[in-house]
């Protein structure tokens, strides 16, 4: 009988031209479902609960697939990880409700977006960091934040290539932390548009470094437009930490 | 009037052939010369303290110059680090005596090697750190580490294809660091011959895993030989941390 198996998965997304499978590009999604249907001898297709674009990475992406299952789980996750190449690594494997899905399921999501904020770049991080060399001020960025938590219409903050869908999202916490030049932002909400952390990012960012006044916000919230545009974080910058479910 | 300058260099060395200039692949060497003859409009070759072999890293490998210089260091400096890519930069040029060349007048250097050193594998850390599941004792590993330090004939642990030369070097100091699951070997020598550091620290890893006795240590420099092998620790590991002039 199938049964549905969810997987925790971290990945280093620098050589991936994403997380969607896609017929010429490596995809993160694409090396795991060949790895899987190499191991079960028939076609496996899995869903994420995101997608991430190039370059993005993840400790804790989500993916399930539905499936008769011939091994204990743990010997699944050893043959995943031996077949997988090292920038991809299964975490955990779980059975879950016949109902459970990756994408359906989810309850929210946490992402950190990784700054390195200082006048010098770092040869090791330029793929794992935004390497941003502005003097920015914390206490400008926090007033800015504590204006985007809560429940939102971000039509302001979201890709001008995205599909319609309704705008709206929670953003339950921005944690803004500091060690040395690392700059550290954790998003956690209920959802996130396409591109919206990244764009909230590169924000921030001007926020900081006093382009833009941190009541600009409140604004752009009450005024929702899809002609307001700053720079947008990159994406090596950005981690896809952990997916929620009740 | 011709000038020497020195240069201290840091890389990432995923994604060159290593330090030495080739007619075919990218190596740092000859990245560095490419940009240098383009400011210069003119041919500059630059030779390097020691040589890094591919995937190997560097936070300051050092080489120095001859020309005139027709701007101050501090905007060539800028010059370089804007069209030099990601993974190379220049951390300081500074002008040197006329007798001064990076490799002949070298005193000494240090290596980092870092290890991974837990049951799971990283996915960010797969080109900078060797990943080593295995445990091992580090009151093995220190007992080996005395046997080295000193002076020595090194044959029994130079790579077999290495060109011929004097085999005695100088360890001064072997630092072994543990921070949870990272590991750190850090050398510091009058010099190393080729692969030494790697072979070492693939000795020392299966001494600490009690594979080889300690002892093994001061056999192998009684009776020098190059018949004796051990698993070679692999590049990713290894960082040329500075280079030592009077």
């Amino acid at each position: 009988m199938d049964q549905v198996v969810k997987m925790v998965i971290e990945y280093d997304g620098t050589n991936f031209f994403g997380w969607q499978r896609q017929p010429k590009a490596r995809s993160v999604q694409g090396d795991i479902e060949r790895v899987l249907t190499k191991i079960f001898k028939k076609e496996i297709q899995i869903d994420g609960a995101g997608r991430t674009d190039a370059g993005v990475h993840a400790y804790g992406q989500v993916a399930t697939f539905k499936s008769t299952i011939p091994m204990p789980l743990e010997n699944l996750k050893r043959a995943l990880n031996n077949f997988l190449s090292e920038d991809i690594r299964i975490l955990t494997l779980s059975f879950e409700a016949e109902t459970f899905h990756a994408r359906y399921s989810a309850k929210g999501k946490t992402y950190v977006y990784k700054v390195l904020n200082t006048v010098d770049r770092d040869v090791f991080t330029s793929h794992y960091a935004y390497y941003y060399p502005y003097e920015v001020k914390e206490e400008l960025m926090l007033e800015a934040i504590s204006y985007f938590i809560g429940e939102h219409d971000f039509t302001s903050f979201m890709a001008s290539g995205s599909s319609a869908q309704n705008p709206v999202r929670i953003i339950h916490d921005i944690m803004l932390k500091r060690n040395g030049d690392n700059l550290e932002l954790i998003y956690t909400g209920n959802g996130f548009l396409y591109k919206m952390v990244r764009i909230i990012t590169g924000y921030l960012l001007e926020v900081g470094q006093g382009k833009i006044l941190p009541g600009k916000t409140l604004e752009l919230f009450e005024n929702p437009t899809r002609k307001y545009t700053t720079k947008i974080a990159p994406a090596e910058g950005l981690y896809l930490k952990e997916v929620y479910y009740d």
